[in-house]
């Protein structure tokens, strides 16, 4: 079943207030296996208000709309209905009999804007709202069943739950299909390389849907599946997700809700490693990656951003000469940094970046994006070069994603460590 | 005027992603005046997409598109369009050329989906990409130009600022209102708090608009003054502006494209002293901000992610008995951590924090959420205490920020300093 949402109020168009209701509505929709396939916003105009109900019956089941119920002189959905489709404003009694109880109870006093409330369109069932004065109400308009919530988002969420939900399951009420999505997170390779490669794994049908979406320095592919049978599904998604993990390494680190951070701490604590970082290009965005995740006091020993050559010499023991010769953003320079921060913690690893994250900065040979980036472990010290051709911000954002998937390789293949001091 | 938003995307409808383009785009459109009347999100449908484009015509003067432009089959908004009007896709040879020249400068292979990115619908006109691949382009149909932009939030924010604009303006370029806006940032202060503050000052008329938008951790207020006449508009806005400035201070850090980070560079900069930072809470997120600014190697020395006791004591000299007898959450920690940095590394300002970040870690009497920030300065150290009653990334960027304002206003009320190494 497809579903249409409409949220009504300037405060949405003028962009004041970010509309809590449509989120709570998809997600619920999702849960029951419908589709949420149109949400529209417009302002208290009535206008507007008509013509935006008329866009949704052609192709929606049922449409939610929220907004536009107050008692003041803005609200006006109840009555752009009404007109709209030719239907008679009817006063319900009972409801007026509820109001004035509700207004006379916070003591309020009442007026005849109060009784506007108890007005509805003919043929509309009125809908009881537990938390505030606007009752809400339904009415089918051309195969389109519409229910209207208030805007204020307690009391919309409350009447979703118990009065919306029960009435879609009224029209639809075996949404024999399951839904399951499962999101991969790559890093590393783009959009299209990642469909070319996955293109032979995905049945080209109604039921198996994937989705690209480029979230710098990220790419996530999402996968969803429908099926009847709940067996089914999970086990068509075991089998998708087993290829797919298969020809995405080394670029795949993650699903869902993890992030790279995550999964690389749970390698260092997994390993008992002990990590320490010495950073120049990323200026501390490797550290403050690392520090999101609860618990990284356990495997960060420490960081340092060496931003001047003279931080660099004294706290990594980085040699003069090195920098005087082959300047800071260089391979040895990273080498000696990622060395000398492994050695000053104590930690089994050490991980530097120096780079030149621009606009100005470049040199010959070296352009701005120009990174290098070292790990220095037990066994060895590992050190790459990369040129990212991008803007300052996302020279560090990109220079950091690499680090921490290098890393992340490293830990990947190396043998089980030893406890971290 | 009247302007419409579509964003096309399952990422939008499925909820997954929250739209960060129309935000940017009623901004812009209110600070020139013109009103933003429908937003619409469907799905990579191509049915959806063609329902939605047919929605806006009848009322919008102009419509701004975003999402469904990439190489990968779920990008079908050009297709949508021609198929909907009618008209041919024609491959655009520049573009087919620009891209070629985009693709291999990242270093990915070339291959035909990439081609399908230099197919606009017949009588579009290609719009430019500064940051990513994908072109936009735009279309009349029915008296309302279409302007279709990618939907990655950094290439449409661009793309909107320096060719969406320019069109709109193009098509009305509202010869009777000069329209000036100004924002204006705040930390440490609620939206409730700058009203009052500010109540008093804004006349309340047709020509001036005020809007509040928190954006954590701050917060901003934006004025919008129309005026027929360029003299009295400048005049009224010199006049708010001083006014608004007196009453929000201390809070009020930066206007329109200012960044605290970039304030407090700027000031470090001319006062010519050096700034080191120590940190523990904020895990490197202090010298990641101050390091986004292009030049800021001339006033940050280095910076020390001091995440272990062993690194407080090595690289801070904070007596271990400190750490012992008070905590390393705690005022001494923080203040000697703040004077270890700034004599080891010989400038004139250290900064420190040491704090909870949690979720857990609290202790009785400290909170998580408790931090501690310090500044070391020729003259002294001051130290302030803070709980910050938040989720673990908001304490750290809440931190964050509360430790930049502390520079801030020592760099507001200090003598001029001497140059720095």
């Amino acid at each position: 079943m497809n579903i249409g949402i409409l949220t009504i109020g300037d405060e949405l168009t003028s962009g004041r207030i970010r509309d809590l209701n449509s989120p709570l509505i998809i997600r619920e929709a999702a849960r029951m296996g419908w589709v949420v396939s149109s949400i529209l916003s417009v302002g208290d105009e009535i206008s507007a208000i008509q013509r935006a109900i008329n866009y949704f019956p052609d192709h929606c089941r049922a449409t939610i709309v929220t907004g536009g119920l107050g008692a003041t002189s803005d609200d006006m959905t109840t009555e752009a209905m009404a007109r709209t489709w030719g239907r008679q404003l009817i006063r319900n009694e009972q409801v007026l009999s509820v109001l004035r109880d509700h207004v006379s109870a916070r003591g309020f006093r009442w007026t005849e804007k109060h009784a506007r409330q108890a007005q509805f369109p003919e043929g509309a069932e009125p809908i009881p709202n537990p938390v505030g004065s606007a009752w809400g109400f339904s009415l089918t308009h051309r195969d389109c069943l519409f229910i209207v919530l208030p805007g204020v988002p307690e009391e919309a969420a409350v009447m979703i739950t118990d009065q919306v939900l029960p009435r879609l399951h009224r029209i639809d009420p075996s949404p024999n299909n399951v839904i399951l999505s499962r999101t991969f997170k790559c890093f590393g390779i783009s959009e299209n390389e990642i469909e070319e490669k996955i293109r032979a794994l995905i049945p080209h049908d109604e039921m198996t849907r994937i989705g690209f979406y480029p979230l710098f320095p990220e790419v996530h592919l999402v996968l969803t599946i429908r099926n009847a049978n709940q067996k089914q599904a999970n086990a068509n998604l075991r089998n998708f997700e087993t290829a797919i993990t298969d020809v995405l390494q080394p670029h795949l680190f993650g699903r869902d809700h993890e992030t790279l951070e995550g999964v690389v701490g749970n390698m260092l604590r997994q390993k008992r490693l002990g990590l320490a970082v010495a950073e120049s290009c990323t200026g501390g965005l490797i550290t403050d990656r690392l520090t999101d995740v609860a618990g990284s006091s356990e495997y960060l020993e420490r960081g340092v951003v060496s931003y001047s050559n003279a931080s660099k010499i004294s706290l990594l023991k980085v040699p003069r000469h090195i920098l005087v010769d082959h300047g800071a953003v260089s391979e040895s320079a990273a080498r000696y940094m990622a060395e000398g921060i492994r050695t000053a913690s104590g930690v089994q690893l050490g991980l530097s970046t120096t780079g030149i994250a621009g606009p100005a900065g470049a040199v010959p040979g070296k352009p701005v994006g120009t990174v290098y980036i070292a790990l220095a472990h037990p066994g060895g010290t590992v050190c790459q070069h990369f040129v990212f051709p991008r803007d300052r911000r996302k020279v560090k954002v990109a220079a950091t994603h690499t680090a921490l998937m290098m890393l992340r390789e490293y830990l990947n293949t190396s043998p089980p460590g030893i406890g971290n001091p």
